[in-house]
């Protein structure tokens, strides 16, 4: 077969192990040099491809490339950006179509979510249509876990270890000071439709007197009455209650309760932030003295407390989609597929796109206890193995020593495309 | 000398280490079997003392002790509880030495910052008094790093070397995402009256387009025009600002902008938080969009990234107090003294407590940047030591393994004191 170059991009969100994925697909492409060519990225995700800001990942050493497997959020910059339907911005896909060709670009891989797996399709077909096919590989990444078909999703792991960790030694730290301080302690996380990172949250308990004594999902309608009984029957039990929100927790009215009416002293802005709401809602209601956090960004960056697996499986999907590609498979995604969960036992496997594109997995009911308020064993034997095993980065000065590339522009070719 | 028992409490707000300064206590106190008999903990800090609710320590293992090493928060409870002048509540002092009077306790060691170093001299004084002179000797500890005349406070190291870690995490991920997303990020931090913890966001940045790029102390009075001019000057330089904020930041008003008028829908509720306020600024004025976290007590629980060096003085200023005590120094503290910055050596002495009950430490003024919005290299060569080293916790099942103590409780002898 003919060797062509191949095109990398990260799309939406960064993850503690997005970068990993992207180490897997350039290191396993370099070991195929009779196949490919040069391996570029994407200045910013898509973007990168429709204006042609290419990166030449060549220009980057060995050891950089394997610095990626330790270093968080997107090297070559990542892009919130959702290419249009065909139908509505059929130039978009061409023009991408047309920046491939001309810098003889045959492999698409594509490292996202939902939304770039629908994309990645798309320009398998259009490609194909138009004469000029690519082969589009799609590699998973979301740290809210909702892709269906594949296991987990790379990213995922590090966030739950990271929430999971967190919130315990926040237990830890509350239950040492309830008798004359803080009684309620409220961590929100991520996870806006689906409750997979709270139901991390919940691996910390080990028995029911320990934290997080409740969980709120985004799947299970919040009550008030009931939340706030909850709470005062854990206080009056353990002495404290810790709390693990999403940020996507919605009350009767389908309503984000983050909306619900925070404003600023001028009564015109929505700050956002849920543990506040509901931190407050407890002062309001039981009068205890409470404390709460906002992990945001922290949770998705914190590759310093990464999961093993999850660094091993990000690595695997990218080093896959090359190797997918290479066999010929075109618009496929690797998915991680459980062999067996004691011991936690994975492969790879490829699942067709069109299986995949703009679906979501939510959280089984079965895997939230019947009152809603915590995680069932079920869960646990799920999301247990997904945290498992320490992959701490090189640190230097005491801090963790990420690397940054050079990522050296590919002289353009093409008139300028507006976006 | 006569054999005595001793007394172990710890007071305040909890930290990554101060557990560790208990295994040096403990651990040492067990090596002089021939002066110390048994060592005995305050339940929920200086309450245990006043409501005769002592631990004995002796009913765990050398290995459970050990553990403490590596475990955050208070192990026997802690107590926001500031015991009144000797003027105004004589007859809690009293109690307190009838306490250790009855239950032949002749050393008082009280683990904590200013509050309790000062409690820890006034039982000193009037022990001797009443004719029952008890030896006391005051362990440091605070997150906040805002005691005189040591180097440094535990505690404070690890909370430094998280929240440098945090926020350089946070700054790899806002900056790969800037192009087509979040622009501005916001991380509020400890450190309500002195400006460490902020500082310690500062040695994340190693050159001038990394974040974070803006730090706001509360040693600085915020000016709304002055901040907003600097973010959007960065922005426009960088393509993305970080700030690290401290939770004490105040407005020309003296009032703290955690305070300054954040509200429920009811228009009755004050929620805290100022990253929230400094975010929503910044939307306001320059339409940015933003991401803001709120660490809370996830930055001074969070043993998991503990700096080598803090765990290795707290373990040294507990080890210390015990054998000073056994010299026969009595209120006293032990100190950490910087011998040499680069390569840091530091050893132990021993301050009169005298000299540090209720004086605070804070961040010199050129430490901090002219412009007020960073640090100095002098700041940095003094923070930099104290986050070196790495002292990871044993992990189970993919979490930090910390340990319980049985926290068997002494038989009481005294009728009831109520508090």
């Amino acid at each position: 077969m003919a060797k062509t170059n191949a095109f990398y991009a990260q799309s939406g969100g960064v993850t503690a192990v997005i970068n990993a994925s992207a180490c897997g697909v350039i290191e396993t492409a370099r070991k195929h040099k009779e196949r490919i060519g040069k391996l570029y990225a994407g200045r910013n995700g898509i973007l990168g491809a429709l204006t042609e800001d290419l990166i030449d990942t060549s220009k980057d050493s060995a050891s950089a490339i394997a610095g990626l497997r330790y270093t968080p959020s997107g090297a070559f910059g990542s892009a919130r950006y959702k290419l249009k339907s065909l139908e509505e911005n059929r130039a978009q896909y061409e023009r991408l179509i047309e920046v491939f060709k001309t810098h003889n670009i045959g492999y698409f891989f594509y490292n996202g979510g939902g939304d770039s797996a629908d994309t990645c399709l798309k320009v398998s077909q259009l490609s194909e249509q138009m004469g000029y096919p690519i082969t589009c590989v799609h590699v998973p990444k979301t740290v809210d876990n909702d892709l269906p078909l594949t296991d987990c999703c790379p990213g995922f792991g590090s966030v739950a270890k990271y929430v999971a960790t967190s919130i315990r030694e926040a237990s830890y730290d509350v239950a040492s000071m309830a008798k004359t301080s803080t009684k309620v302690f409220v961590l929100e996380v991520m996870g806006r439709h689906a409750g997979w990172i709270t139901a991390a949250c919940g691996l910390a308990q080990e028995s029911a007197g320990e934290g997080p004594h409740i969980l709120l999902f985004p799947e299970i309608t919040f009550e008030q009455d009931r939340f706030i009984a909850r709470v005062e029957e854990t206080v009056k039990k353990y002495g404290y209650c810790v709390i693990g929100v999403s940020e996507g927790l919605k009350g009767a009215d389908g309503k984000f309760l983050s909306e619900s009416g925070l404003r600023d002293a001028f009564g015109h802005a929505q700050l956002g932030g849920v543990a506040p709401v509901i931190a407050n809602l407890v002062r309001e209601k039981l009068k205890y003295k409470y404390h709460w956090a906002v992990a945001d960004y922290l949770q998705r960056a914190a590759r310093h407390i990464a999961s093993k697996t999850d660094v091993a499986q990000a690595y695997a999907v990218g080093k896959a989609a090359v190797e997918m590609a290479l066999k010929g498979r075109n618009a496929v995604m690797p998915i991680i597929v459980r062999k067996s969960a004691k011991p936690y036992k994975w492969t790879i496997d490829a699942a067709e796109l069109k299986d995949v594109a703009n679906k979501e997995k939510f959280m089984p009911r079965d895997y939230i206890t019947a009152d809603g308020f915590h995680i069932t064993a079920k869960c646990r034997a799920y999301l247990s193995p997904l945290i498992q095993g320490e992959d701490f980065p090189p640190f230097k000065n005491g801090l963790p020593a990420y690397v940054k590339l050079k990522n050296v522009a590919v002289p353009k070719k093409l008139a300028e495309f507006k976006i």
